[in-house]
């Protein structure tokens, strides 16, 4: 069983109309209801609840986060951040979603800016660059979104380990935008649909790589955090 | 001082009346006068010249190589393509140019297909994702070609070491049109844009671009080649 | 069920009365013995039998070939090399053991000469640099082998997507002994013990990496070749 | 002209007899002593300073940063660290020197513990995998450090863009010592080599690495930083 985790801003979700239409029940209910199934456990947790709804126990069992935040980023708190990072470095998946790219947790793992040029409403077209990566798993190599927020290079991001997905935009923009990383025990996929205001997580296609991130994003094996230890000499 | 080789299939600039009224000179000839300046001295061959233009010797003397082939690839000998993959793992610099993803010498150095879909006529947007990169150095950050031939993902090339440009094309394709790698002691950048039926080597942004990439995939020092030794124990 | 192929030059299995003495049913029988369970089948073929034992049929169902080669590289006809070259493309997962890093459809996956100085006889400690792998799993930080054939840097291959393993020898050298490539479908993994007349294939952490990484390599779902399509332009 | 800035924790220097009988002006002095040349300009901070002797204004007039710390690392007060920080994603070369592997500047950049296992007084043979990289010339491709604290794997840093160097320790382990970076328009090396109680800066193999570095992590050219602009569409 995977237990998986989404963090909602829940800004708009809750003051937005257009959001309020779309998703009803919050962008995290409608991603819940997708990837709950059999084997994969969904909680939902969001920025209004005490300590932004995370805790070191409820991290302690969670094997994936997935993280939707886009105007509050600055109301998490640093420790709140610093908690998520060290748990993604001791294994816990990662999957930055949208403007999550900005998010505190997101930003410590990468070590820069993760800036971008952006501008809403462009049609989108998500092509497929490692068709065999399990993320791309039942995805087609090209596929389009009617109506999403122009993310575009540069992407002030680290050289992704695997870029799986790159877009094109209908404003003329180009972007990297489904990328994984691995820092130390934990797996990252970062994928740049998902505007508050657009039904993108409706997209069954869209809904398809997010449950495939799931699925890879999870720890293989449960290891203990790589440490600092004095090493006795053994020799040859 | 610089020795550049280009090396030009040759095809359409002396049969296509299209090439033929761009490039006068054959694209060798515009890409030759661009490039040639103080510290840069170039030579062109092309297919038709015996053993396709290219002898150890001449190999041995250059730093960087440009290709340009896209109809005859096949009628390169592999011998000719062997040297010319040798020599790169040697040092020599290899700039390959628009359909020079299919040439022998590209697909023996990646490994793989480098196969791709393609479509002749898009208006191309090209943007730069590692903006310091000195491919990349006094480039926009995104630039427009009018008309160029359509390549799209998947490409089916290795990781790139570096993507340094990603295009956005009219008919919505997207495409990481600009990646280099290393490979042993030499330096390799393929660069998508170079249709010969467009005039995209008169663009003065291309120019600049193959100028730099040029000057970058140059080798930093001569060195001989990694071989196979017996070594000797060395001990603690 | 993965279908999984040893090959097996069987040379020294044959003729060498060390390896023998070692590997009385020759190495391929050792490895298809620990390999070997409820989900996963194991073939032998040896490069005595014909053609070289490998046909397109029996790898069109191979899930992961493993590859052992070491005196008669050369005897392996390009034909058979560019064959198991393309289903790796294709899928198939490649495993190179030891001195397969000089055999033919290694060296044409990397693009590289695949050069490293060597010598035999030295005590050996590998170390894991990325312990979260699935080819980790279950295998301590570092472990000794008694004597294994020193290989060496410079190794000349292309940087690896994934380091995960580096070795140091008793002669004072230090080698990338583990490292994981993706080429088009195909996932590839070099590790570096396992000489003919050292015992290293009977010891159980070798076992656990090895029998590891024929899971990883496996294909994570079937797909149609990338191919050279003309695409019709969808616009925005 | 290069403006190269040495910062140096400087308490060994200060108050370890062995440490000040090595380097009786500090390791910064003699850093300083074997960089300085006709177009590379120096100057030294150390920790004890005021604002642990860095300003803005400084920074911005740095081409590159070396860095040595150790016992100290948290006594740099966060802000400076953000500052350190913030400047090589805008360009400043960052060459973390031994210990500096957890200097807050460093950590922050590689967003990952840096973790590692270690033991002083070992001998250490470091190997280059990347004989044509600029930081290696002139560089044996293995070399001895007759004592060297020993860093051993795993090593928790993101994957590397570069291994330039690995090594190898008489007490059995090995380590990426000497690997690369680019961050936003930044380049960074890590380097194992250079325990305070060491002459390893003494080394003239080290002092080549280290000005060879200087001039690979000097930026090719000055760039405003990445921001997040909202974009005008310009369409196809």
């Amino acid at each position: 069983m995977l237990n998986v985790l989404i963090w909602n801003e829940n800004h708009h979700d809750t003051h937005d109309e257009k959001c309020m239409s779309i998703y009803p029940t919050g962008m995290h209910g409608t991603i819940k209801a997708f990837l709950e199934c059999d084997d994969i456990k969904v909680t939902c947790v969001t920025m209004d609840m005490e300590n932004c709804g995370l805790s070191k126990e409820l991290l302690d069992e969670t094997d994936v986060i997935l993280w939707w935040g886009h105007v509050a980023h600055h109301k998490v708190p640093d420790e709140i951040a610093a908690m998520v990072h060290e748990r993604v470095l001791g294994g816990m998946g990662f999957i930055a979603l949208h403007s999550a790219h900005h998010s505190k947790p997101f930003r410590r793992l990468m070590g820069t800016s993760c800036n971008l040029q952006w501008r809403d409403g462009d049609r989108c077209r998500v092509w497929c660059t490692t068709p065999s990566h399990p993320i791309a798993k039942d995805v087609p190599n090209g596929f389009l979104i009617e109506r999403e927020e122009m993310y575009g290079e540069p992407f002030a991001i680290p050289n992704p380990d695997e870029v799986v997905f790159i877009s094109a935009f209908s404003g003329g923009e180009a972007f990297r935008s489904g990328v994984t990383y691995r820092r130390e025990h934990g797996k990252i996929f970062y994928f740049q649909p998902g505007h508050e205001s657009n039904p993108t997580f409706h997209n069954p296609i869209v809904q398809t790589i997010i449950k495939n991130a799931v699925r890879w994003a999870a720890p293989d094996f449960k290891l203990p955090p790589i440490n600092c230890p004095h090493a006795v000499a053994l020799g040859f």
